[in-house]
């Protein structure tokens, strides 16, 4: 699918301010999929399409976790994860991409899962780092970014945990294990 | 058992400063076991074995993880954690305690869990709050233990993750289940 059809369908779907956070992360996942070498154009329609469900009202939402047989469990923690699986399923039956990888980049973007694939990282470090994003410590996961992707994401990771803990806000179990893998793998 | 006797048990199992930690663990349990309406020769009797098997080698702590079917999981974080249900395991076997409550309070005294039982709660806080304790935001936990229980148990898991997630350390999957467990029940 061409960029700008691509944007034409999701800007439909989005706030104006959510559109430009959208742009923020195909600027971002472009550089990021240039340095560290996967494939631009999934890159980019990954990133087009990551937020495709975000603003799908709740019970819609739920109804597609139930009946894709989706894990249950995220029907336990907050909606705000819920966007990321059901855009995946959305993006492949509204909008028509089959592409495996991409639809797991959009999956796993809010999540993220042991053994990522490139493209799922630039996806997630590009959604958390883009320029539109504003908090305290998103400088440094963009300095880390230029560098080492993994630490990049360890990071993000780290800091949305410690984020959620102190304002005992739900951790999903697996961002945890997420959190679990990358240390060790950092270890080896 | 008597608490004499079952001090000088324990303390063939310990050093110095780990039976001095005991000591403190056993008169905090105490004042919260009386300050929340537990059984105080439960709480003792926990407390006084929490820590039986913090030095066995660790050989034989995994072995004894695979005999008796604990969940395998363990055998893939740090081998601090084997203590407690190995510890409860031991207590059982060779010192002869049968008190199902006492060992479960022993057994979940590092990870917590879901559903702590009052006691199991009680050993947890006291633990992480004995007088010995010196780190930072203990006492603060201090001060909220002594008005509420669950409160405190609540901000000793929150420091303990945002503690190990700072120093890119494994979270055990249990502690965060119980952390997310609590934030819920605080919400109700």
């Amino acid at each position: 699918m061409e960029r700008a059809k691509a944007l034409e369908i999701v800007k439909e779907q989005l706030t104006d301010h959510r559109y430009q956070h959208t742009l923020g992360v195909v600027e971002t996942a472009l550089k990021l999929a240039k340095k560290y070498g996967a494939n631009e154009k999934q890159a980019e329609l990954a990133a087009i399409f990551h937020d495709y469900a975000k603003f799908r009202p709740k019970e819609e939402m739920k109804q597609i976790i139930i009946q894709e047989r989706m894990p249950e469990e995220l029907l336990f923690y907050n909606s705000e994860l819920w966007h990321a699986p059901v855009g995946a399923y959305l993006v492949e039956n509204e909008v028509g991409i089959n592409d495996h990888e991409v639809l797991e980049a959009i999956r796993y973007h809010t999540s993220g899962r042991p053994q990522m694939s490139l493209l799922e990282k630039i996806i997630y470090v590009a959604d958390y780092i883009e320029p539109g994003r504003q908090f305290p410590g998103v400088d440094e996961v963009r300095q880390v970014a230029n560098k080492n992707l993994n630490e990049a994401l360890l990071l993000s990771i780290q800091n949305s945990i410690i984020f959620l803990v102190k304002k005992k806000r739900a951790v999903f179990p697996l961002t945890l294990e997420t959190y679990n893998y990358f240390i060790h793998i950092k270890e080896d």
